[in-house]
């Protein structure tokens, strides 16, 4: 769908809208389960009740045959077109660590590595030092090169061996190459600027010297004695929800990714704890706030990439277990999908269509008696792109003014 | 999907991809057959042992209700959009008689027709000479215009009445109008430039001289005393599967036409007999050389377009009984489907939307009995546009990266 088209159909109600993502919720027919999918095997009381009066389907999130990551998944979802709004790795790694962005901010993923006496990468993790370690080393760093030129350094410490390194000055783009050999027994290569842009140019030149000054400040440690710098990437800017949708947004997630893209999106994003019950009462708490609630479970995506077929089916029962306490809230219209699927088997994210499910008053009653993959293969929704769900959920909300005459 | 981005997910490995295409596969319930098409009508043990574990689905070779030729259904098949691909009929027909063209060559179709005494064509078929006759008289044309002005004049006799010109010589392009009144009755009309570029003006010159010429050797023949040329095009170039997908590709096909069309798509065309079992063979043989194998079989379209069920019945059953052969290869992914439809009951190519079945470690098992067009329609992989095909063919086969972070 024309994105500037769809935005003209807009319209403003009370109506309140709930996308309920579980992370990598697709999956397979699994042999040594029976031939059944995780969404199969479990026991859910509370989306069965549901089921019927819902309209189900399936999701494509990029392409036929793509493995979407879970920016382009999100954004997808969202309703933004995930090849042309790309959002770079630093980017969505700094919105997830918490760093608020700025116009004009370069934010780069970067991690501590083990050099040799020739410079030459042999451990691109540090031994894989624990996070404590890594916390102290970029408070290390951070006195050490609190400016660069005329750019403010702005270091904030991850998992492990991981940090993210924000450049916030005037003039400068994310358009540079890594400073990462990619593989071990290779020296660190200077980043460079990949667009003929001056911007770009400092912004290497910034990169280059905060990998330089990071191996003096770094020089008696072991075995984090250097690092690595790369994504590098600006904060994009593009419409959010209330400009594009008329949507009061909020975002319920614990994990700092989805949280950073739900902020792209432009959705207030909420604090809530790990399990489903905490972010349905977030929900429940600031129901009156907001029009729509993306509400974020990361559980069933780490059982996908931990081929724990048991754990799949813990995490889709444990959110049916939450699930009357949303459901309460009586939202008009209910969307229960996911980002893309992790099926079981592949142990990672998977190209495969993700089923979803709409339940509103006039989403049309499919009468499936369960909510699974081959459900969702034979239901009324049919297979669409994830980014043209936004007007499905819009519509169901009596939020979209008919087209033409 | 954007190709660019396509390609730039590409991996390489070791997995082996085959393609096995029954022309024209698609077909409609005949009433007459107990409502059955071939593909449910025949008996497939082989298939039928394979496909609960496949994914089916159903490609839509160009757009809903385009009927697609020859060259845009493979072209789409294998991950070129036919729309945006396209490929003159004289090129197609070069390639298939096995003419090898340079950049810069113009191909067209010909054939021998007859004319009366004042030039009005009798017969466009020429009393359809025998494949002998026309062999003969296009070696008598050839003696007489080897070159005409600068430009090489390469004739290739094929079935019947027709042949193949093709005109190598420096600036020329294919952007003429048929030198072919296309109705009998009516005099040959001279060939015109349908572009006002002086390589187009060129081209048509060259063929009017040939058309000319061709007359005068021809004064004393008959039926065959006059030529007609159409489907005048320039060799297009696209980047080949190597380029594209890190692919090193073998089609194995019979006939002319597909040889053709893989030759467009770099691939190295092998020879092999007229039935399945000499293609499964060919595969067997050089199935180290290669990652992809294109196998094309004629027979379920000559079956669809002679509207002979029993035929197509039997052209499927033969690759059939052939398959174990193949799939004794143990092809990491093995894809079985159509370049269109060519429905008996229709008795020509058409616009149905054509089953697949997609059978890989990851592809997810639909458990369908057996393949046909009605359980392709439940099936997991939806419906596809042909040229996305390649992309799920390159995720099963583990040689395609995530997109995005």
């Amino acid at each position: 769908m024309n994105e500037s088209v769809l935005e003209s159909l807009v319209l403003e109600n009370d109506s309140k809208i709930v996308l309920l993502v579980l992370d990598g919720l697709g999956d397979l027919p699994d042999r040594e389960q029976g031939g059944r999918t995780p969404l199969e095997a479990a026991r859910t009381p509370s989306l069965d009740a549901l089921c019927p009066a819902a309209a189900l389907g399936r999701l494509l999130p990029v392409a036929p045959g793509i493995t979407p990551g879970s920016g382009p998944g999100h954004l997808a979802l969202f309703g933004y077109d995930p090849l042309d709004t790309t959002v770079g790795r630093g980017v969505l790694e700094a919105l997830g660590a918490g760093v608020e962005l700025q116009k004009g901010d370069v934010a780069a993923r970067a991690n501590f590595c083990t050099v040799d006496g020739g410079g030459v990468v042999t451990d691109r993790r540090a031994g894989r030092i624990s996070s404590e370690t890594c916390a102290t080393l970029v408070q290390m760093l951070a006195r050490a090169m609190a400016r660069i030129e005329d750019v403010e350094v702005i270091l904030q410490a991850g998992k492990g061996h991981r940090f993210v390194a924000v450049l916030r000055g005037p003039g400068m783009s994310g358009e540079v190459s890594d400073a990462d050999p990619h593989h071990e027994g290779r020296p660190i290569p200077a980043a460079t600027a990949v667009a003929p842009a001056p911007s770009a140019v400092k912004a290497a030149r910034v990169v280059n010297t905060l990998v330089a000054r990071a191996r003096e400040v770094l020089h008696d440690e072991h075995p984090a004695n250097a690092v690595l710098v790369r994504g590098l990437s600006s904060r994009p800017h593009f419409p959010g929800y209330r400009e594009r949708f008329k949507l009061r947004a909020a975002a319920i997630a614990a994990y700092p990714m989805y949280r950073g893209v739900a902020q792209l999106a432009g959705m207030e994003v909420l604090a809530t704890g790990d399990t489903p019950a905490d972010a349905f009462a977030v929900a429940a708490k600031r129901w009156k706030d907001f029009d729509y609630f993306f509400i974020h479970i990361k559980a069933t995506d780490m059982a996908g990439e931990d081929g724990d077929f048991a754990a799949k089916v813990r995490a889709i029962e444990t959110v049916d277990a939450a699930l009357p306490a949303l459901l309460a809230l009586e939202p008009d219209v209910f969307c229960l999908t996911g980002d893309h699927s992790t099926p079981v088997p592949v142990r990672g994210h998977s190209w495969h269509p993700v089923p979803v499910l709409v339940h509103a008053s006039y989403c049309g009653a499919d009468h499936a008696p369960r909510f699974h993959e081959a459900t969702a293969r034979a239901g009324s929704l049919g297979v669409l792109a994830s980014r043209d769900l936004i007007a499905v959920l819009l519509a169901n909300a009596g939020r979209l003014d008919k087209y033409g005459a």
